[in-house]
């Protein structure tokens, strides 16, 4: 069996889509890595912890090591909805497999990655969107709230709009509009009726594989498209101001919808805006690290 | 125990939040009333057959009947969500307590209802929103399609945009408004985060209790909730408007979220519209009757 005289840290970026998971040791860099489904604890406590073993024991296999050094491991853990003092209360009492883990929010371990563990603020646009700031020992969530009563600019919200318009448009309540045949194709059925049986009690991931449609349907030209395009944009726009408002020395835009989103910024926040300097995963593993060196850990009882 | 020379019929409504059900004979009247919870089978099939049954039991109770007597009744239910086929056909597939049971939306017998059996036109805008029309032999549904992707213009619609507004406010992100005042009062915190606890994952109805504080805070003043109040009564404009092109010689606005939307749509719309005859569940005792005329009635195997 591996022995090292530091101990390995795994870094887990729980999400409302996916899990990721690296193995990382000071000595050897990034070992091994995992990545398994959805791991937003607000949306299933034992699948978002199912999730999470199961991302780390991919990275320990990765890496030729055993499963069992789980045991053994100092996890740092990112996960989305631990904001929520009734997530981070359920989440903590987790019997989990790890030597320690260290629980915080997505946002927090994206926002050290993202800028090297200094100062900074991060917006993200994946199936939920958010910005955070992270400036002179102060943490501050801008937006979120999820969905669908937050998350503006989402691809869940940009799923979201993109059906309701689309709907409307079938009643003859609204402007038509080539989104229609893009969800079409996208739900594999050309009937309204067929789309809300496929939607009937999802949560956000099930939209935000919709979004897409939105951003093919504006570069066609369709206005409905296009106005909503510029509604998200505005929206994202308003988040990154007042991140850089707040004194962010640096500011990056991370999450799956990052590339389509950003050209349609203003001039002055595509400017603003820099690249991540590590993954949330990354992140992660920083965290883990700070907490150790602070003191502040929860041994497996 | 007694006995009827013609069988007794039950009318149903299940909708979003209730379940209704009357106990009726044509020698008699109205014998008897239930109440009971939700009964949309796309929110929990075994919940909604639950609800069913229980208003049932009550309102033969309520007549001083046995609730043995279910077995001898013939029910006509008009359920939220049996448009979508999947939710027929698992309706169609259970092993009700009934003589007969004969299922149609919760639309046709409230249209059955308000016009007395004759040709016309309903909306609802109650815990959701919906146009439905029959006339001339030919029913159609305009709008619905269930919260969030549609549904505007209904109680949780409001919901959602009041906490959707309020939130982006408390983010710094859009204008302060009064609705956050009410929100704080029904929801009993004055912390979004508090907020977004007991919504996460919640359904319709939670959204729909908050609606009333849009149309108190649009009676204040509030910029934001008289806007939101005007996009919602604009749509049910539009939602009558076509109805009533439509043909529908009759036009009734049902739901309790009626009394607070009817000022404030157009005149002409308000001018057009009619009260409602009877209840939906006494439409869904002449549907019953009809089902039984025209012999389309399936027995209990």
């Amino acid at each position: 069996m591996a022995s090292f005289d530091s101990p390995l840290l795994l870094g887990i970026d729980g999400g409302g889509s996916k899990c990721r998971a690296i193995l990382f040791h000071p000595n050897e860099g990034v070992m091994g890595t995992g990545l398994s489904g959805a791991a937003n604890p607000v949306n299933g406590l034992e699948a978002a912890q199912s999730a999470i073993v199961d991302a780390c024991r991919q990275a320990l296999q990765a890496a030729g090591l055993s499963a069992d050094l789980l045991s053994r491991c100092v996890a740092g853990a990112g996960l989305a909805g631990v904001n929520l003092p009734s997530c981070f209360a359920a989440m903590s009492e987790w019997q989990h497999p790890f030597a320690e883990l260290h629980l915080t929010t997505d946002l927090h371990i994206a926002c050290l990655g993202a800028h090297g563990r200094e100062d900074g603020a991060i917006m993200i646009t994946g199936t939920g969107s958010c910005g955070f700031i992270d400036y002179q020992g102060q943490q501050t969530i801008v937006g979120g709230h999820g969905f669908p009563q937050g998350d503006k600019g989402s691809g869940a919200w940009y799923g979201l709009m993109a059906v309701q318009r689309a709907l409307e448009a079938s009643d003859g309540l609204a402007p038509e509009t080539t989104i229609h045949a893009g969800l079409a194709r996208v739900l594999g059925s050309d009937e309204p009726l067929g789309w809300v049986e496929q939607l009937a009690g999802q949560r956000s991931t099930a939209y935000a594989r919709l979004a897409s449609v939105v951003f093919e349907a504006a570069e066609q030209g369709d206005d409905v498209a296009l106005a909503i395009r510029h509604e998200g944009a505005d929206y994202i726009n308003r988040l990154a101001r007042q991140l850089l408002d707040a004194g962010a020395p640096r500011l990056s835009l991370l999450g799956g919808l990052g590339p389509l989103v950003i050209p349609h910024l203003n001039d002055e926040i595509q400017a603003a805006l820099s690249p991540a300097q590590a993954t949330p995963e990354m992140g992660a593993v920083y965290f883990a690290q700070d907490q150790r060196q602070s003191g502040v850990h929860k041994e497996q009882g």
